[in-house]
């Protein structure tokens, strides 16, 4: 069904997308977006049931509202960094708010589709799982586009609600970032700052059951 | 970076994934798996936490006790899809566990990286979103390798931990069946079936904030 050229082609954008906080004032095209919100409508999602939305955030006032919130979450988590590991955070980049010229709020309404998912039922946390499902298409999207994306988790979700008058019931589940960069890396950027290493592949392995590591994998890297 | 054709290619994946419930009695090659188990290794997660593990579930013996589980909750489910919905959804074909060759049940750790990950620390689910953003690489490597994948989330989590040995800090996220099919559909199968429609893009698109309908995006189908 699919062509080697094709697969090489895939495998390209999977392995080379990365989360990117620095960001290019390039405006980006209207069709280059509806593109990587087109893929993330079409991840899938339990019983159907595509709980998403999309905020797209262009306005300057309300981006600046974002950073505050994501600045104040980050210096509240420095706190809980101690000692070297609190510098070592605080001279992190972990968000680029301000300078991309597009945030995506993507949420998730647990109650879209009505009382009783397909799926949901059994286990309610699957709609924000299919939610992720659609970032990571639209993730892919974005770096086949020739764009960076950065996913932003450091905020109260009641101040994002509070500026983006989201209801309560909603649940924002990540800020995405998106422009154009001149700093897409060869390696995630926490690795590079020597913040965690990748694990080796054939350690995550396991046959059967947990714990039985199978010995076909273990070369895997 | 991207060439046109790699961009189409990137998108025939995308657009061709679909959520497969049956599945051919045909082996699938050690290499092949390998490199869906490498694409999910490549997902984003939250400070490079890679909170997952990948257990291969092969035995026929375990996959029987597995589809046993999934089908205790698909009957207990069916109680609360009343009248006309009831007989809908048992006459759907939810899961193919039995079917396939190989299910994969990806799993979270939350304590993966220490009790203080970045980012985590704000938004304690981005471990399972993390997860699931490393089950849609899964998904679309499975599609771009000709495979077909369906991910059950019909259980008790505890019967899954009892059934594969997993800690019970552990989360058992999804059960994906893989395998080879002669029935890859164009359409999701609950869109076939006519249990829920796609929902038109335009209409879960706002702009700068919630319920702010943004007229460009309005003819997006």
């Amino acid at each position: 069904m699919f062509t080697q050229e094709e697969k090489d082609a895939f495998y390209k954008v999977i392995y080379t997308r990365r989360d990117i906080r620095s960001f290019l004032p390039i405006p980006i095209e209207r069709n280059v977006i509806d593109n990587i919100l087109h893929a993330g409508h079409h991840a899938p999602s339990v019983g159907f049931m595509q709980p998403w939305n999309y905020i797209l955030i262009s306005s300057e006032a309300i981006k600046e509202k974002l950073a505050w919130a994501a600045d104040k979450e980050r210096r509240a988590m420095a706190i809980h960094f101690e000692g070297e590991r609190e510098s070592e955070f605080l001279s992190l980049k972990v968000e680029g708010l301000k300078e991309a010229p597009l945030t995506i709020c993507v949420t998730c309404d647990p109650t879209r589709g009505g009382s009783h998912i397909l799926g949901r039922n059994s286990i309610p946390e699957t709609d924000a799982l299919s939610t992720a499902c659609s970032i990571q298409n639209m993730w892919l999207a974005a770096c086949a586009e020739g764009l960076a994306m950065g996913w932003v988790s450091f905020y109260k979700k009641n101040d994002i609600r509070d500026i983006l008058d989201i209801p309560p019931h909603v649940d924002p589940i990540a800020l995405l970032s998106v422009g154009y960069t001149d700093a897409y890396p060869d390696k995630p950027i926490l690795e590079t700052a020597n913040w965690e290493k990748r694990s080796r592949l054939g350690h995550l392995i396991f046959e059967n059951r947990w714990g039985n590591c199978c010995g076909s994998h273990s070369q895997i890297k």
